[in-house]
């Protein structure tokens, strides 16, 4: 596995495959890998004769500086990871490289990114295509992979990739979780012992309001017994809990024949913010 | 030449240029071809192994549906002028394959786009944006030539590169002049004879103010020459004159040494729009 540090360095690389005919495979990641992760890196594999994982921590999709700050970092950990699972180059470039200078440009996905991630971490989508645009241009992917548990990033992403006329494929991975049910996130080593304990509630949260989805109980419903159940425990402070059409992610006051529903939540455990959500076929 | 007219088409002639290690210019335009494009694509081929020329007109960055109406379309015409220029491959897709859906995210350029063009013509920088965005996509150019007569486009665009790390180097090539000094323009076909015989006095007024510049009149004083000229020819309406920074194409309320300085215009002439500039070395 070729470690690259280097915009330029990157797009010899990738220019290089693309000239011997080699499909290329993109893995977005920032780094502090798990099961997830390597999930992706898997399936990028499975489809691809290069596959390239960024371990980037991007600041500008971060609108918490303490939260950037904490965000957790081990490279060598990282790629140790990375060379059994088939990642052929990993891409662990600095700041200054990724930004050389201010960035000007901003972009706005309108109602997409009113809601839910977007509407609590204001400009988040914005740092998010950015970078991922800029890893898109130096990797030059036939194929990027996404997890499903930044649900609204993939459905960003994809619109990006549509909007531009990026000439490669998004795929979205499922939610790889731990034995109990704690859907695996970079930000769960943040978690102390009482907090890990607590925190597979969201997805028993989600479960329980999927099941009431599939009875047809009214969303505004379903979201208050979500919420009033992670108010009982006290080491969580709901941030959101949204029962929303799955592809425009817009909220619902009641159920369309066919349309696929997402419930997502984030809430705040023992100073970590996580997120999560389920998806149930219309 | 080839004439290629849809998406996957381009991909498919640009990815087997570049797999044979062929250099690769792009030129786009919106058709309606004269003198100054052919230098664009002259400069490309002095470059480039292949020039791909575009001749869409982007409804997207027509702010007036009447000037998008009207906007002349001679395809026959291009091809026939592209060929003994050098052009290896004419792209003239259909508004539904660049936009097979309608697009959601919105570019904003922040300061770059709040004055000039981009403050008279709302979405204008937007539209040129996502288009070219697609279009480098598509194109998957080494180069992409422009004309400096559009000068905040060639400053939006370079920023656009700049910001989302694209691959590639914008090349911008000198305004081209009918002998009496009148910038070609695809629109100046629209002008009846009077017009056209007023029209050069854009230019004698850009070459007043920048004698006036280069003697450091102060910008308001040059600015409201040039208006108070334009408004003595019953012909003209001006719309905007500015005396701005050549770089971050702010405003001037004086010089500063070593800085370039833009001079930029827009008027109304018979119906029509035109827009000019000059430049005067800082």
């Amino acid at each position: 596995m070729q470690i690259l540090t280097t915009a330029a360095g990157l797009q010899a690389y990738t220019e290089q495959a693309r000239q011997a005919g080699h499909r290329v495979g993109l893995v977005p990641t920032m780094g502090a890998l798990h099961a997830g992760h390597l999930q992706l890196v898997q399936a990028a594999r499975a489809d691809c004769n290069e596959v390239i994982a960024s371990i980037f921590v991007n600041p500008t999709q971060f609108n918490n500086a303490e939260d950037f700050r904490l965000y957790p970092r081990v490279p060598e950990a990282d790629a140790a990871l990375l060379a059994p699972a088939g990642c052929t180059a990993l891409f662990a470039p600095s700041v200054a490289e990724m930004y050389p200078q201010p960035t000007v440009l901003h972009f706005d996905f309108g109602a997409l990114e009113r809601v839910m991630e977007g509407a609590h971490r204001p400009g988040h989508f914005n740092g998010v295509a950015t970078v991922v645009s800029k890893l898109f241009h130096m990797a030059r992917p036939h194929r990027a992979y996404f997890g499903q548990k930044d649900w609204q990033q993939v459905a960003v992403v994809k619109q990006l990739v549509a909007d531009l006329s990026f000439d490669l494929e998004i795929v979205a991975c499922p939610t790889i979780r731990e034995a109990d049910g704690l859907a695996m996130s970079s930000r769960n080593r943040r978690l102390d012992a009482p907090a890990r304990a607590a925190a597979p509630l969201l997805y028993q949260v989600l479960q329980a309001a999927a099941a009431q989805v599939r009875q047809g109980v009214p969303p505004a419903q379903v979201q208050a017994t979500a919420e009033a159940t992670l108010t009982r425990e006290p080491l969580f402070t709901s941030e959101y809990m949204a029962v929303a059409d799955a592809q425009t992610l817009q909220p619902l006051t009641n159920y369309a024949p066919g349309r696929a529903v997402v419930l997502c939540l984030a809430a705040h455990l023992g100073g970590v913010r996580l997120i999560d959500n389920m998806v149930v076929a219309g």
